[in-house]
């Protein structure tokens, strides 16, 4: 697996069940939206000025795309869950199994990030991305062409305690007419 | 990693938040258990009646343990969720990274079961049993010492479709007086 051929695989539609595990407190979390996948072209404006906001050659990049996701959680008081981010790998020119991962926003925190990525030898993509007071760390996987899932866990920024598990069951949609 | 040395960071008590997805009808499942990981004697007579079950020579095993639960699930009507089960590793002689687990009951579904197990490069333990009408497919990796997570599917026997998804975080608890 490399990247190019898992952003291939994960244009589309998606419906997401999300469980999130709030460790400190036991609490459960229940989110269901919809994801939309979508490829952009390597030189879009916006691809090119987060490139070029860590100083990093356009040209680098390998198969960015948009993720738009919408939903609703059980969570007291939430809003609607909402947000759109650009993605752009820059895979390792020594090793394509790994590689950098730019977005214009983090979706754990709303702020931009540089994360690092690998496949494992299951095909498994591991992202880590530290913030400023905490790191995230996601896996994601097919299960088959139509069902991926995603587990991401929120540590301190330490890296050894593990603040909130979540995990996402994500099934592709037919398109519409 | 290998099985003992899994087996070995797997003993003691657990506190699992679970959460289940029905895929068909988008239903989220939450369930607060406590897990209960024991080792057992090589030698123990249960862990010899279930390897000879299988017409196995009760030598090969390595690590045999004893899985105990208890826990409530949120689903309508559900009773409380509780069981126990042994569970034995019989290594692969030619490769020590896989092998099969015997159980006298599977916890998908309440029957013995004979899996076969492997672990990925990043130490993860993939564990994939076949049952009547179905297959589930299980990873397990720890975070760190004392947080595991534990992913689980629940397929069609072709092995196609995904039933359910679950996944859950364990927080080892610690040694009570």
């Amino acid at each position: 697996m490399d990247i190019q051929e898992f952003v291939e695989k994960s244009i589309g539609n998606w419906r997401s069940q999300r469980s999130a595990h709030h460790l400190a407190f036991s609490h459960f979390e229940a989110v269901q939206s919809e994801i939309e996948i979508l490829a952009i072209a390597e030189d879009d404006p916006e691809a090119i000025a987060l490139c070029e906001s860590y100083n990093i050659d356009p040209k680098l990049a390998v198969s960015p795309f948009r993720m738009s996701w919408e939903g609703q959680s059980d969570w007291e008081d939430s809003e609607a869950v909402k947000g759109t981010c650009v993605l752009i790998p820059i895979p390792d020119p020594e090793n394509p199994n790994q590689g950098s991962l730019l977005r214009d926003r983090g979706y754990a925190e709303e702020m931009a990030a540089i994360g690092k990525y690998h496949f494992t030898d299951d095909g498994t993509f591991v992202l880590t991305t530290p913030y400023d007071r905490a790191a995230a760390e996601e896996k994601i996987w097919f299960v088959n062409p139509n069902v991926r899932c995603r587990v991401s866990l929120i540590k301190t920024s330490a890296g050894t305690g593990v603040v909130m598990a979540s995990f996402s069951s994500e099934i592709r949609q037919t398109a519409k007419d």
